[in-house]
């Protein structure tokens, strides 16, 4: 069994991306960031997006708004940053307060600064093969870890386990399309799957994104399986400082041991999503120039 | 065995439409043609939908032009339907000359005019999930006739032969959707898969689209399988005075005695296409008033 390294591999991206970035001559690739409210975790992701990008040489610029503000002042604050020459990408840190509705939101970024591959126009690209669209960074970051790995999907069986649009459809619309990689024969599977077992058993790669703490037990893959787990799970643990531990969504004790391949949670998925965003803004700049 | 008889479950529709059309106070829905060239298959799909509108009472309009069309007269055209209050939908007959892009032509609707549902952004909301969207005649037209002759799709595996954009992926995706029809576990394959006969014989329901006469033979299918076969596919038989004969991609005589129910070829999927487009119509009528 080998250990799919995301820190390692999404280190190498950013090397990459920083290097490509130091070559330009002149303007510098810029994101915008907006964050409503204080939730902790969107504070942190925020902070590792801004750490990542200064890292780069991409400039980043923040714009903070109370959990009150109104749509219109978000979205002013939007067609601003889609109207402003200077800005490549922007992202919207999810989640939103409740009033504000997250699809148009995302929906009101101009597609061709929609680094998150939110907007229903990229989603759509992304089904219709056309490449100028931008993929949203987990399901851009499995394919990267699938690529970089060796792992071959071409005629493969891959078996995806969740059904949503922001990870399950676009992972299994990525592995399906006429690509490398791609052309694998692709399963989506999900809560309403009968005798789910029989199904995940037949996965040479398997990618959990269905949100259940170790949901995926070894009696569920098959002997040489590669294993992309998406799931990042809090579960109770007295023993630790914060009184629990992150875990994904397939049981990995006793999944590696049958896996060629697999991911470790934290440190598969994880790290790639940032490194996408950065990949896709610099994508985004040189679509611009 | 039972026939699925497309031509009568059309005509149902088309009978619904009517009726409802007819209660309808003021002014009537409209739809667009557009048509290039004189190609004898596309002039008779026109004249098809033109017949199929004026029986329901939806008014028509034929916008011809030559094969040599600019881009330029063509979507001068298409953006004078789009600002155009009267006209609720648009379709351009496929396919189109070489040297206009017809992704791009599509892209050119409006979206909410887009009976077709070939517009990316009705693609991308395919993907989410997002009803406000018109999902493509083919798609479409399969989805009705697997809800109009009984089959249960939640939980069941659906196994699609073929990825094209236009009918295996919207297929796909509407029977992994959280809806009824849907919630199904859907396998896509294609060329590149190994092991097709395996695959496909874990269907409950196939939907064979991948273009190829009689390529689903009786040792792919299980006992009880549902079969919709998408496929138009001409082959030679001097014995007709056109030289040829129509057969799906599913070889009839060896998978009919195993399936629970089977679309024929022709009078399976192909008159159900019209019916949708005239539903698309309606709706985009009834979401302009």
């Amino acid at each position: 069994m080998q250990l799919i390294d995301g820190n390692a591999i999404a280190e190498s991206i950013i090397e990459e991306l920083t290097a490509e970035v130091g070559a330009l001559e002149g303007k510098k690739p810029t994101v915008a960031f907006i964050r409503v409210g204080d939730d902790p975790a969107s504070v942190s992701y925020v902070r590792k997006k801004e750490r990542t990008a200064e890292r780069i040489g991409i400039e980043s610029r923040l714009h903070l708004f109370p959990e009150n503000v109104s749509k219109e002042e978000l979205f002013a604050q939007i067609d601003a940053l889609n109207g402003d020459p200077d800005v490549n990408g922007i992202l919207i840190q999810a989640p939103l307060p409740k009033h504000i509705d997250e699809t148009e939101t995302f929906n009101r970024v101009a597609p061709g600064k929609d680094v998150d591959g939110f907007n229903t126009v990229n989603i759509g690209k992304l089904c219709q093969e056309d490449g100028s669209g931008f993929v949203a960074c987990t399901p851009a970051g499995i394919v990267e870890l699938i690529d970089r790995s060796g792992i071959e999907t071409e005629g493969k069986h891959v078996v995806v386990l969740g059904r949503s649009q922001i990870v399950g459809k676009p992972a299994a619309l990525l592995m399906m399309r006429k690509a490398v990689p791609g052309n694998a024969t692709v399963t989506v599977c999900h809560s309403r799957t009968k005798n789910l077992p029989e199904v995940t058993r037949q996965a040479d790669i398997l990618i959990a994104a269905i949100g259940r703490p170790n949901f995926v037990t070894g009696d569920m893959v098959k002997d040489g399986v590669a294993v992309i787990d998406v799931g990042i799970n809090r579960v109770e643990d007295a023993s630790k400082k914060r009184g629990y531990r992150l875990v994904g969504d397939v049981e990995f004790e006793a999944v590696s041991p049958k896996a060629s391949q697999i991911t470790p949670v934290p440190g598969g998925v994880g790290p790639m999503t940032v490194a996408m965003l950065m990949h896709n803004t610099l994508r985004a700049f040189k679509a611009a120039q």
